[in-house]
């Protein structure tokens, strides 16, 4: 088979073969078709797509690019979620307690990722002693003891995926909606997922901007699941504003345990409970999303979900006293305030612009080997539709310096914007498709 | 600026302004940007296409990519020609001489290639002694006195189109009428003409299959040349069956020689006194094309054009005493004869095939190290529309053994196919697009 035919198929808008398509990933996996020729080919997806059979051939040439993890060994229906990514999205530390405390077995495996704040192991390692380096046999025994382990990846999974997405990111073919659902569902299925929850986000700090590309990833990614004989649901959410209401590592952690609490309500705690009642009906817990929702709220008001989020630390070595104690997380010294100039309510809090600031306080890295400041972040006090008077707190910032702090605040401010009239609210939660 | 953007721009189908297009074109020479991109660009260009403006910008910055060659003390017009390319396509060798016997200043620069047969470099070479490699300078005093010199590369002309070329061919970006329009005109651009005439060749043994690709290609160069202030005309002309009987190196330099004597007529003459004509008239030696056709004419029947022939051999090494005696030329000593085994008419030969069985003779090559064999070759006895009896020579194949004679032997009975009725013929210059 010569790579470059292939490619003037695919450009020419004829069908891959299976066999074509486990020649292309066997070649990207094996290096031996070179990148130029890879790029070439994305390029002519990008314009040309691919059909359900070949997206499905991809993602399960992918899948199978690197080791397959097996996790027949847990008892039970393996449910994973993921996100497509926004700015204070905290749902993981929040769900997966909870839906743990109702018997579902959770093993999820997170990643760091290079982003405004860390990701959801760099959150966790904000956790003084929290250990996210699990050998796999341990982590399934923990699993069938404690129905919940969240760690790194052991084994690289899908690696024909990381190195497409890696071209893809330098070569303008990043928006294909096969190739981000196959990218999405190859990791995940690599994981050993029996099924998948989505949240898939559109808005300012989403990567889809608008509401039509996010439904049209999500029925991509529901027809590739069925096609897979994977059971897959999506929430369409939206991500104009953060969020939960802080944005940082150990600040975020706090917000979940501040929700696990019964503490705090709004969007971060909604959208955390809809995936995690999804989750709970996909793995046999319960029979509809609502009895699943009220098992969530019941986990909440009986606290079962945070101890089983302490349980958690203290399997994984961190310090559980962390829950009642916020003093025990790292902490920064400079703090500043940023005041309220007008009286009105809040029209926007832009979250892309939010997640700049969260950078710029030293909450996220660039390069895979940055420090992350874990303590440093942003803690919102309004959210869009609130009444906001002139000298009220707008926001609190955490940094190591004053420079760190005033150059954040500079942002926030550009990302609030405040008006006479109450705005209307975009819906959350815009649909579930199944 | 970042190379990734410009790519995004053309996937989004936006124009590229000239300096984003002189920063890819740079960013080619220089090796700074990476292939993977390049080739993502390229595809991009494909699907997209260019403007007129960006086919120009970017045909200008090839140009520009290496040395620019400086004609200008030399005195008249310099006008060039180019052939997208065919089978016993032996035209320079005929009008060249031609032209520069009524006055025409013809500086050619020719290439090897790989193809079927050797370049133009490789048929003069099989003329004993015959040198290409000569100087600028001497160059230009010889076309200067004697009006004729055809000559490899002294410098690397438009090398970046050279590794555009390069990567488009193992990327399945080669068809695109922008890039293959720029990459024609860049290289004779660099050469230093004034104005091009232009063979495009359709059909079977073609790169361009059908006509419509044809003319397009030949209307998308006309209005580079138009944008670039240069003289372009095209020639739309028929590449089914070989363009001349002769299909090899030194058989292809006596079909020449045929022709210029006089002996000869038919459709490789058709064609290069066309293109000669268009050459004479874009060079102000004739006022028209007809005026220029019967001039030509008149210089074959005084032997101006042969004797033209012979100074050019005699200038660069060669021994002119070939135009009289054939067997100065390398001889194969294996022949072998294609007999027809039926009665009728040629209805076809398949250029293409006539190709492939010239270079399994050994009269072409693979690789740019790979040695010619300059006897080697076919002679074909009869073209479509001729009647042929059973019993017949349809063709001589010369080869260094055997085993090669009757290998060729076995791909010419495929090309050639007879039937009972006289075929149609399709018209050799279909139009004439100035």
């Amino acid at each position: 088979m010569n790579f470059v035919d292939l490619i003037i198929k695919k450009r020419n808008r004829q069908e891959l073969t299976a066999d074509e398509i486990n020649f292309f990933i066997h070649g990207v996996t094996k290096k031996s078709i070179p990148d130029y020729q890879i790029s070439a080919m994305l390029m002519a997806i990008c314009f040309n797509s691919l059909t359900e059979r070949e997206t499905a051939d991809l993602t399960t040439a992918m899948t199978h690019s690197g080791n397959v993890l097996d996790l027949s060994c847990i008892d039970g229906i393996k449910v994973d979620k993921h996100s497509t990514g926004g700015v204070a999205d905290t749902t993981t530390l929040i769900l997966a307690p909870l839906t743990a405390s109702l018997g579902l077995p959770v093993i999820k495996m997170s990643g760091r990722g290079l982003g405004h704040t860390g990701g959801t192991l760099d959150k966790l390692e904000s956790i003084p002693g929290f250990n996210v380096n699990i050998e796999m046999h341990k982590a399934i025994e923990q699993v069938n003891n404690n129905h919940i382990v969240i760690m790194g990846q052991t084994n690289e999974l899908a690696p024909a995926d990381k190195y497409l997405y890696a071209l893809r990111d330098v070569t303008g073919t990043v928006e294909s909606m096969p190739l981000i659902a196959s990218s999405i569902m190859s990791k995940k299925l690599a994981g050993g997922a029996d099924g998948i929850v989505l949240d898939v986000k559109w808005g300012k700090g989403a990567f889809m901007k608008n509401i039509e590309d996010a439904k049209a990833l999500a029925r991509e990614m529901i027809k590739l699941g069925k096609n897979l004989s994977k059971k897959v649901v999506a929430l369409i959410t939206n991500m104009d504003e953060p969020l939960g209401m802080n944005i940082g590592n150990s600040v975020e952690v706090i917000e979940a345990i501040e929700i696990l609490k019964g503490h705090r309500n709004g969007a971060l705690k909604d959208v955390s409970l809809a995936l995690g009642a999804e989750m709970l009906v996909m793995g046999g817990i319960a029979e509809n999303p609502e009895t699943a929702l009220a098992l969530l709220e019941e986990n909440i008001r009986n606290k079962k979900g945070l101890y089983k989020f302490a349980e958690l630390i203290s399997l994984q070595g961190g310090i559980p006293a962390v829950i009642d104690n916020y003093s025990l997380f790292p902490q920064r010294m400079c703090k500043s305030a940023l005041i309220s100039e007008e009286d009105g309510y809040i029209q926007e809090i832009d979250a892309l612009l939010i997640g700049h600031a969260a950078s710029v306080t030293g909450a996220g890295r660039k390069t895979i080997d940055d420090p992350i400041d874990y303590g440093a972040g942003i803690m919102l006090k309004k959210r869009v539709g609130d009444k906001v008077s002139r000298g009220e707190i707008l926001a609190r910032v955490f940094a190591e310096n004053n420079e760190k702090c005033e150059a954040a605040n500079q942002i926030i401010k550009q990302a609030i914007k405040i008006g006479s009239e109450k705005p209307e609210k975009k819906p959350l939660i815009y649909e579930i498709i199944r």
